[in-house]
């Protein structure tokens, strides 16, 4: 067991399963081609049971390395539930599970330590984030349910329903396309501007403190 | 008194409150459904009366508990006006009125403290901003003026009227959809791209430098 | 003299140039309603008059107060030249010359001394800038004389000639409308995309490093 | 040859090359106008070819002046690379290589010491970017996979192949036009927001960590 903790650690060994991620990850971008998808299915599924195997034999030997000591860290979590699901035999209804074979890229982020440790510092960074982003949250559902009592008979296709209200609204905060939602409102309610001018700058003010209260609590570290 | 006092500041009290406005919130939201609207018109009424009420006795018990004190606080008079409203009876042509009702959900802001905190420190870095931001409304009601002067024929749509050309300019300000409204002026008056360029870059230099002073402050303290 | 000193900076004295102007700006705006222009026409020319023999008085009575250090300072020559050109009799044919009485609103800036103070902060951050501005021009242009070599056939609306292509990729610069203009490209150069992807990356590496030298050269001071 | 290395090094002669640079910019601007350049091909040729033999003689002087020395600088490779592709007879087909003809104006920067500082700045702020840039990379990499898998038969324009679905997912990084995609989609799809939404959190997330990571190492050196 300590010989294989000591194995497991060797940069051959992490250097082995980052070559299978990044083939994996060419593989699904070839897939994707119908020329070379349609000629060579097979290949493609024998290709995608091999990386699938490697990946259960690496966490499995990581395990059995590390003992209990490798279920406490979340990253191993991670891991083990992408490629858990890919031995799980998938019915066609259970498409959601079919998207976890392209989540398996990001393998390259669990198994890099420097990728970790970057993941790491912007986790820890939202803490600080965490009451502007409720700000923001709170403005946004507060806007989308404004938007859709006042202008759900004015602009059926923006404010037709608190879904669609909402996606409105955040398509707005990312100022995209605002001016011309505006305008289809402001056709029949020629005073909607006040609500999107006021959304704008109360969410453009929001993001600036979001992005000055990183800034300083980055530079207090 | 003393107890009462001790009573509003107790956790559960708190917490009830946020799980009123939280309901609150929901209900405004499932308002929204047609469906469940027109079927339950009455439950809503009720549910609103009671959370009304509800909010009514909750700032009357901490109007006793704190006496005068609670007047001295502008959060209280934010809560005190957002409940007072939803008492008085609102006749339909006060519809503005209405649009209090969806407000109740900020309720969540002034009730927990953190929250009332970030709004403050907000709040805190205008004035070091208060230049800047006169600059910017300055630059946009100089440009709106020029640009119906100079294009309120060329360009009707945008520049018709003093209102149209404070919109349009403003909308230029979020750069959405500039080089359109340009062309649609350049179209007639081709030297036009100098003002909608000269606009963009001396806002954004503005917006650059507003940037900069709230973090240059923010350092400071 | 000594006197007239003191009197021009009396507080009254400036605060009632400020509201000469603020009513300047006001007139201004309500001669782009046609109703009001076209009733009252002669009033506007009046009213605008005697503002502008305000101004002159004002200025009259600036220069004989402070002798030659009225020229020394350039927010006077600024008050010079836009009140200036009012006295000039403007024939129809200098129409650029009719746009120095909208930049008058700007007199706010010079005769409120924190706003001179804003904005001389923000010419002395341009020395900092030079070479990134530079940067950005430059690669603005080489990207203009490129895009008009390599699309002026296949998308002539964008690219047809140097004034074009420099509008268009100031456009893509501000990221506003680029996927268009890049599929409007594509569809006759499939590899335009090369272009426009590496355009907007390097302006915006050149943008977030113009951001972050302003940013640490205003720490440093 | 030590009176050459004075020579390449006096002020009289960079200034002569920055002015030959400019020269060489302004005639392949003045190059993009039809009339210009159908009336003086001959004309426009002989410039090019003078400068260039310019180019040729300012850098055979610096190499004898230096020596060794000379290749030891990367920008010297710069321009050697640019000027040297100037002298190979360029046959119609390689008309990717007239390309370095623009890139002489780039010239300026390897020309001007204090553009060379700027630049070389830049790129020593990438290292430190290198991981989050990786994961916007690797995020772009599996969204266009995910959405050529997933709506490649909702939306072909834009998720139709991997190249497809590469750009379009480069331009919803740049929140250009995003909300017109993500509606061709949920027309077939309507969950597809999840995706989009998704998406645009986890790169502005990305993003304004990218912006936090370089003003912090910048603040540091
Ligand atoms: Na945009
Ligand atoms: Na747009």
């Amino acid at each position: 067991r300590e010989r294989l903790r000591v194995f497991v650690d060797v940069p051959a060994f992490q250097r082995t399963i980052i070559a299978v991620i990044t083939l994996n990850g060419v593989a699904l971008g070839l897939e994707t081609s119908p020329g070379l998808a349609d000629g060579h299915a097979v290949a493609f599924v024998v290709i995608d049971r091999i990386i699938v195997a490697i990946f259960a034999v690496e966490i499995l030997l990581r395990i059995t390395a590390q003992g209990k000591a490798f279920f406490r860290d979340p990253w191993n979590w991670f891991d083990l539930i992408i490629v858990g699901v890919a031995l799980v035999p998938a019915s066609e209804s259970l498409s959601i599970l079919r998207l976890f074979r392209f989540l398996r890229i990001l393998r390259l982020i669990s198994v890099v330590p420097s990728m970790r440790r970057v993941i790491s510092a912007l986790f820890s960074a939202i803490p600080g984030l965490a009451s502007i982003l409720v700000l923001l949250l709170l403005s946004l559902y507060v806007a989308a349910v404004i938007g859709e009592r006042l202008f759900h008979e004015a602009a059926p296709q923006h404010f037709g329903n608190l879904g669609k209200s909402l996606f409105t609204m955040f398509t707005v905060l990312t100022v995209e396309n605002w001016p011309s939602v505006a305008e289809d409102v402001m056709a029949k309610e020629p005073l909607a501007w006040i609500f999107f001018v006021t959304f704008i700058v109360v969410t453009a003010f929001f993001i600036l403190n979001l992005l000055i209260g990183v800034i300083v609590s980055a530079m207090q570290t």
